[in-house]
């Protein structure tokens, strides 16, 4: 069940993370505890930085999708190893900039940006901005213009690709809130109208077709989409694009059946693509962007619980109650995302029980996973939750007002908190 | 599609509650927004203290359920109403007390309470601890003892009923994580258990059996179980108790459909009931408590926000695009729950579009409805989502890190903040 390569059973028998006894950290922290090995985030980073510069044109690189897990320390982390910052709110601009990250290497996205943000990235200086469509695009251009900036923008453009069927389709997978579609002509028309605007620097595209793609096929039928679009754009208009944005969209291997994907190999079959795509067009290579998030710190991160009480339902499951839930992580009751888990203590043990694991929230369906494979919980044990480093602390609530937990780094064999933990203090703060 | 009575529409064709314009609200304290309307939740709290008065035992009373909206605010206005408070964690106990909740007039729930909390609990005078079961019991009592209290506890049993078929069954719905079942003895067992612990000061008996109930029937098979359970209980071990919680389950209703539930004739019901069975029984009636959260502040809830772009999908729907979202409402995302929704600015005019309200999350899950009766939209309009009083803000997060809203409270004509905005400072300010 040790799918995840950073995680080991020490001579205690103990689960390691980083070569960190989980039972030190949960001890030294407390729980719940959020823990990201950052040994393993920094070598996925450069694995993509690397990629992305071996098999794409000068300039390409990947940009870090904040709402997988937004931090300062995570900010850092980026930064140091040579990626972009790919962020969607006011919150997230805010925390780059705090952090250091400077604003010519940021995106910032979302379907709908208030003007006060949009001011406040312009102001900000951030390299791009994606535009939503035509609506934005003028927001942008009328407050640029107030400004005085001329402002580098990408138009988000809707491919029409179904990730889970590789197949390119008309409807469907069209019917959402982001971007202009391409496949209606409304993409185009809306490149035409940018291209007038005197406050609006069109640097090129940004398209994103979903998430966990496990394999090349997706994305290279969105390079297919995508190059014959800015071909059609060429044609039409004589704009050539100097970005392509490809978006996110990097699996992780959340169960032991998962297989990781080779996300090298896939970026080098995207850029081997690409360059046939350009040299068919004669089309002068555009950079590409990318944008993995939880490809980077899903499988880095676990949460570490303190078991409160096991229960027998009577015909029913074994409940084993934790010191945290769906406050913490919502993947289960949003989506019935699966997690592994462990019981820390005796992690080399045999996962011979099948669990529901409860949350401490009051509500029935406050569970993080049904029929979870465990080695035999007892009150006091401190159990992992595998594969929680995104879309966990990044959705975390105040349900039922418990504090969010904090988080710690592990790095060189030594942890340090990167998020302190809230307190009851804290939760109330707002109240007047 | 104004079925909150409190909800009208003035002389400018504005959505207005208790009687203020939702755009002025809009327009001093921004969006989004969440308003509650004060005047409805005290004359609903007042509501549930005077039917538990007049149709149960004297010292009855309704326990506010904390969980569904907790702000000092909230405390202090059950405080004044003559309501107890229902706390489900040490975050809603400080918020309580901070409030100047006495402490006597609480009970502390939640089937994962940590060591610290229940010390805490204890420590702070709490009037009365449910404990979830016996390894919960056992906890409590090395605690008090400790102490040297003698702490006052419910019991938590499951009485095994579907309230959604009015069914008292013995497997299904006894698969929850909560409480000590009655059907298998287990709850009769741990009694026997808790009557012998020397720190423990048996006070009765909780159960709950479910949410949006909107008949008397399910509380009447509550009623008949609980009564059973407690004469068996008296026949095995002498013990009467004096103290029985029914816990909460009161509907709202969230559509034009729902019919309001008729909480008076609930309690009125439950009472004719509770006391044809001590009467049948011989058994002197105790005390009744129970514990509506969402059945006094869900319809009095509304939330604003703007429009930031309209879009209409190829072949699809008409996206709204708004400034808030799943980050402050998770409930469609949650559990696909319904809400209906008005532009404040055209309140009078016919909802004659079918249209998706939008979140401004970068997830393509992250709505607040699909199909949702609206006026024609425009941006820059405020849109105002309906009943969202319960389990919005209580389940807020910062999801991409955008800040949560304020909270204003309107009462007598006027409107004041109870909970302040959060800002991009606060949401980073854990960060290391």
């Amino acid at each position: 069940m040790l799918h995840q390569q950073n995680l080991t059973v020490n001579a205690a028998g103990h689960l390691a993370v980083g070569g960190v006894d989980t039972l030190d950290l949960a001890r030294e922290y407390g729980t719940p505890l959020y823990v990201l090995d950052e040994d393993m985030v920094r070598e996925r980073m450069g694995l993509y930085v690397a990629a992305m510069r071996e098999h794409m044109p000068a300039g390409s690189r990947p940009y870090y999708a904040s709402k997988a897990l937004c931090c300062k320390a995570l900010c850092r982390m980026a930064r140091d190893e040579g990626m972009g910052l790919d962020v969607v709110s006011a919150g997230e601009l805010y925390t780059a900039l705090a952090a250091g990250f400077d604003p010519a290497d940021i995106c910032f996205h979302g379907n709908a940006k208030t003007e006060a943000e949009i001011g406040y990235a312009i102001e900000s200086g951030v390299g791009l901005i994606a535009a939503d469509g035509e609506e934005e695009l003028l927001r942008i251009d009328t407050l640029a213009g107030a400004l005085g900036v001329r402002q580098r923008v990408l138009l988000r453009v809707t491919p029409g690709i179904d990730p889970h069927t590789f197949a390119a389709v008309n409807t469907g997978v069209l019917d959402v809130k982001f971007g202009e579609p391409i496949p209606t002509g409304r993409a185009l028309a809306v490149t035409e109208r940018a291209l007038g605007l005197g406050n609006i620097d069109l640097a090129g595209f940004h398209c994103h077709i979903g998430s966990q793609i496990f394999e090349a096929g997706p994305f290279l039928l969105e390079a297919d989409v995508m190059t014959a679009f800015l071909a059609q754009v060429r044609e039409k208009t004589g704009y050539t694009a100097g970005i392509l944005n490809l978006g996110g969209g990097f699996a992780a291997a959340y169960e032991e059946s998962d297989t990781a994907p080779d996300c090298a190999g896939m970026i080098r079959a995207v850029g081997e693509r690409l360059a046939a795509k350009w040299a068919e067009y004669g089309y002068p290579a555009p950079v590409v962007l990318m944008e993995p998030g939880r490809g980077i710190v899903a499988a880095a991160g676990i949460t570490l619980y303190t078991v409160q009480n096991v229960k027998h339902a009577p015909g029913g499951a074994c409940y084993v109650a934790l010191d945290g839930g769906m406050g913490d992580n919502p993947r289960y009751a949003l989506y019935g995302a699966r997690h592994s888990a462990l019981v820390a203590d005796r992690a080399g043990e045999e996962q011979s029980r099948a669990v529901t694991l409860a949350g401490r929230c009051c509500e029935s369906g406050d569970l993080l996973g049904e029929n979870v494979a465990l080695q035999r919980p007892r009150t006091g044990d401190t159990v992992a939750v595998l594969t929680t480093g995104a879309y966990t602390y990044s959705m975390a609530s105040n349900y039922n007002r418990a504090p969010r937990p904090p988080m710690a780094a592990v790095r060189g064999g030594r942890a340090r908190l990167i998020v302190r933990r809230e307190t009851a203090e804290d939760v109330a703060a707002y109240d007047l």
